[in-house]
């Protein structure tokens, strides 16, 4: 049975040939306010100059800045709220308009003397108070300073925040194209699994593996359509799969992956045309892990003990996701620099757990087994240390990568 | 007018303020596949030893270590998937269990050697080809060694991730208490504004402010009940906000809250019972944010300039609805090193945007105006430059906050 599994191939190379075969994924039209997280499958861009006027940046007296010095008195000709035409201020060089913030500056006037700035003297006069000289352009937004019409503001590939979906409600996008969450199964096997709310014999144990995905995927705004259980009996689990092979374009299995005589699953998948590009990582956790593909179907199968399937969903599923969902550049990321040195295995890829400390500094957190998730509820996420290393060293930066 | 506004405080003291001054949000029983990124409201404990059994950690032959060496040869008297009760090997010294992953050791068992350390001589009879001394325990995941039954694993406060719910499954609970989403309504406020997809006259601006916090909020996992729109017409915006008083937990303002003439919502306000705890905040963006709240509803008005909407919910909003549903600590921050200094005013405590660069280095990305959200797209996050800093300083440490 040994010989079922290929050669464990690097987990660099695991995560390109990934990458590589990913299914494509479609675009469709978002209301702008169901657009959170999603990523643009469209350029954004200007409809017009960005302020489209000069506009007031502060509540106060917009005036001609030729006249305005400490002491001298202007008289309130106009009252400027925000979102009111265009006014004047007329051709008196002491005249002034009361301008609101977001307000158009008026039309003789080229600055604005902020409240604090002044003391209102009676209803129609002000005298400036402050002692700094005043000039042309003082908190006047400039029409076009931000940007021209026409330009292109976001690219396609950009995960929409709050900050850009701000500039597309300006820009008048009241849709947007994004990638479509795509249709994602996940499914547990083993007959040792009963369900979360069944008391199990002392040989049988809960449901968990699937509820972390889903969790998982969740948490980086990723949504599951199915979860299940494939049970070890082969006919029954077969036709199971068969019918998520052909209604999801992501299948996430944990467990039946590795070399146990009912881990019949990798047949299953290449019998259905899915081709293996590895099934076998030289990592701990997560050796057993295996990815089939076609055009249309990308399956992850991850091992079934607790810390590797959250592991590898963490490290090779959720960037794949995001991938093929066309995201241009992932959110940037930190390193950490450990406090402790802790001991690996050189001839494999280790995904160490740490704890952050301050300032950038992290604490391994090594698990004590693959089925040790308790123990990991400490850490904040985990560091990669390369193969070829026999330990992650106490004052060396890792690239740190957080739980979901 | 400028007397409406109260002395300006200092920032931390504004947040001590809001933290110090919000309504109590109830708990929930939440189905254990809806919790991703909820705040948990009681503990979850062990039902019984973690692992339930001694536990096989590979696929491979259970045996007695005491007669295991290199070349010795083992007659499989016995298969063991995952999810059999447990079994016996007898007592013979030379027989073995082929047992997978995850299953039961049989009695007479107190070790696992790997099929990679073995090789199979016939149907019955294995060898073993591994070098190394095999010892009681190996591969064995003993009954109870990750904790005991009715330990506490996860407490209230805690975010619930991938892990928690793994734990929790793995514990049986079906459902788990976790804080209520409270009702959250938002509302731009200021006659410019006008819908998305409206083609605005050249005094007016489409709305971006209510989009922009609905995707933050949803972006931080927390999600809006109410988005809208007050008008500058005093006694339509009084009724307006009467009733979002009346029905929402939280209400977040953008505009209408500076000294401006038009700015009667502070007023409205405090009619309503809601107690102002500040309103002015010696900051950058954000100065006229105001705070008003009684035990049943908080109102955070923020100031309507865009980069002040964001930079005021992110450094107040999302923390204060965190601390309201009970989380006890916030994920793990980082900090980064100014890669070139920046002038702030020192009388202001100063949210400088950065871009994040590699090894924890980030350059400044400073607005020209609080207008200017496009420029921000360049950056990942802010720091925060304390009062009395003429300038953030390169090479000098700050605390990063993300961007949602």
């Amino acid at each position: 049975m040994q010989f079922l599994m290929k050669p464990l191939i690097k987990s660099s190379l695991a995560k390109e040939l990934i990458l590589a075969n990913l299914p494509a994924i479609s675009a469709i039209d978002c209301p702008l306010d169901k657009c959170a997280g999603r990523i643009l499958r469209q350029s954004i861009a200007s409809d017009r100059p960005m302020p489209p006027f000069d506009r007031s940046m502060m509540d106060g007296f917009a005036l001609d800045a030729a006249f305005a010095e400490a002491g001298k008195v202007f008289k309130v000709v106009a009252n400027v709220p925000a979102g009111m035409p265009q006014t004047s201020i007329g051709n008196e060089p002491n005249s002034c308009a009361e301008i609101m913030t977001g307000a158009i500056l008026p039309l003789g006037a080229d600055c604005v003397v902020p409240y604090e700035d002044t003391e209102r003297i009676s209803e129609s006069e002000i005298r400036i108070i402050d002692q700094e000289p005043i000039h042309q352009g003082d908190f006047v937004h400039k029409e076009g300073s931000d940007f021209a019409s026409g330009e292109i503001l976001i690219e396609p590939g950009s995960t929409l925040g709050s900050r850009e979906i701000a500039v597309a409600a300006s820009c008048g996008y009241a849709t947007l194209k994004v990638s479509k969450m795509p249709s994602i199964a996940i499914a547990c096997s083993g007959d040792e699994l009963v369900e979360v709310d069944i008391v199990p014999e002392s040989h049988q144990i809960r449901r968990s593996n699937d509820y972390a995905i889903e969790t998982g995927l969740a948490r980086a705004q990723l949504s599951a359509s199915v979860r299940t259980h494939l049970p070890d009996d082969i006919s029954a689990a077969k036709s199971q799969l068969i019918k998520l092979i052909r209604e999801n374009t992501f299948i996430i299995l944990s467990g039946g992956i590795s070399m146990g005589k009912k881990d019949f699953i990798p047949g299953i998948l290449e019998e259905q045309d899915l081709k293996c590009h590895f099934h076998g990582v030289a990592q701990r956790p997560g050796k057993p892990m295996g990815f089939w593909s076609n055009s249309r179907c990308a399956v992850f199968a991850l091992p079934g003990n607790p810390l590797s399937t959250l592991t590898c969903l963490h490290h090779y599923v959720i960037p794949a996701l995001r991938k093929a969902m066309t995201l241009a550049q992932d959110a940037p990321s930190f390193s950490v620099t450990l406090t402790k040195s802790e001991k690996v295995r050189p001839q494999l890829t280790v995904f160490l757990p740490v704890t952050i400390q301050d300032n950038n500094q992290a604490l391994p957190c090594p698990p004590q087994n693959s089925g040790d998730l308790v123990r990991i509820l400490q850490s904040d996420g985990y560091i990669e240390v390369p193969v070829g290393e026999d330990e992650a060293k106490a004052g060396q930066s890792y690239p740190f990568n957080p739980w979901y």
